[in-house]
């Protein structure tokens, strides 16, 4: 069971903007990055289109609070919470922070939704399934402060 | 005066992921091009480092909520309320819905702040100027709900 | 039929990086615009997933000569030459330049292959189907110098 | 002196478009970082504005062949070898496989020149440094086959 992971990432000159500082929607791709790691840490992908029913995990919401810019070859660190869990979400919780120093650079939360398809493609809500659920706990409340 | 402003775009091939839709990052790089667009509609770039004082407007806060997906080649019409009006920040909100249709897509919030910086680069925030803040004004509050 | 086709684009903010221009890759990403638009224009998408069999165009090479940084805000006009047509394959010309300049910024050259897949996936290079291919011609030698 | 390098890397989900496979245009964003780790290697940073004269390395040719495609999550391994190396220019070659497979999937090829600019901003060819210029060497010409 697990309620956190981490990734060191360092910014790419792709990943800068002509402000100099890594670009704001970066810092989701980043995101993503970690959560699909934590997914992979646990045993399984993202990607689970070959189960029957197939799964997926569409995003509903996603927001980043900037604190302290990225720079150019610098090392990240980026630490996933997990923040909630229900019966068909989970929210995540993300810390950025330049890898030796103490102080956030950002903070985000990405909530996404456990779905299904049928043959038409149709998509709709689901429970998470058992195997996945197990796995997976609130963080402390102490962490998520 | 103005307190909306709208942009029409078309879902491109690198927009989109393996998931067969707009990746949701994404959504931050078309909200961003509507901002800029506002921003020229009023008379000025947004980037006004030829000022002196500098000005730039890094974004402290973006989020969004993803209602349904946006798939290559649809015309996407994103269109921006602004939202609030402080002395030294504006938040914008971003309605995004196919062209022809009514309901949304998705709809996000982005906070920027007005910044000057000094020969030495620190970064500090300040009011935004009159010949900028005089054009805008907070959309009506029936058209923000 | 046609052997060209423009679009105009802008260069938007997440299209620079820190060099202050547009990033290198994301020429690639203009033309790649450029092309399903020209395949707009002749009245069928890029994507032909649909059909029976199902057809896809992927790239086999992709080449990029950069004369003039295009900066933020630019207007660009990006000018589709078809070079080559083969029996499987086709290779396309793009010229960019600023709109009222006639210098050009950059040249590009990108090679796709029409291929189909069975049930199973496989892919395989077919012969483009004479629906598609009798609407597009070779460019004057002249406008290809 | 070294006239290769290696960066090892996790193709991710943002990478990917929906045909399911790395967009092409992210295999330019793959050979830069390897380009840029190995400048890192040599001991220097490929951000060189700080040094008087200052300098870049403005790419003028980059291009691509493709051979399979790459996938979600799959480990991927970017070797760069030095082509060419000119007073003023250098020459890259890059080499995309799956780590743990011997099949070639991309190769690339970019070219660099260094510059230097004056107060005015206006960019000029110069002579690599020697301190540069003494790490680098061609690669043994068996390599570049």
């Amino acid at each position: 069971m697990a309620y956190q992971h981490k990734i060191v990432r360092r910014v790419e000159f792709s990943d800068t903007d002509m402000a100099g500082i890594m670009h704001y929607s970066n810092f989701f791709r980043f995101m993503e990055t970690a959560e699909h790691s934590f997914f992979r840490s646990l045993g399984f992908s993202v990607m689970m289109s070959d189960l029957d029913p197939p799964l997926g995990w569409p995003r509903v919401h996603a927001e980043c609070d900037y604190k302290r810019p990225l720079r150019f070859e610098e090392e990240i660190e980026v630490r996933l919470l997990v923040k909630e869990k229900r019966s068909k979400s989970i929210s995540f919780q993300f810390r950025f922070r330049k890898t030796h120093e103490t102080e956030e650079a950002a903070r985000g939360l990405v909530t996404v939704v456990c779905v299904t398809w049928d043959e038409t493609g149709r998509i709709q809500a689901r429970s998470i399934p058992d195997f996945i659920s197990e796995k997976i706990v609130i963080a402390p409340a102490e962490l998520l402060v």
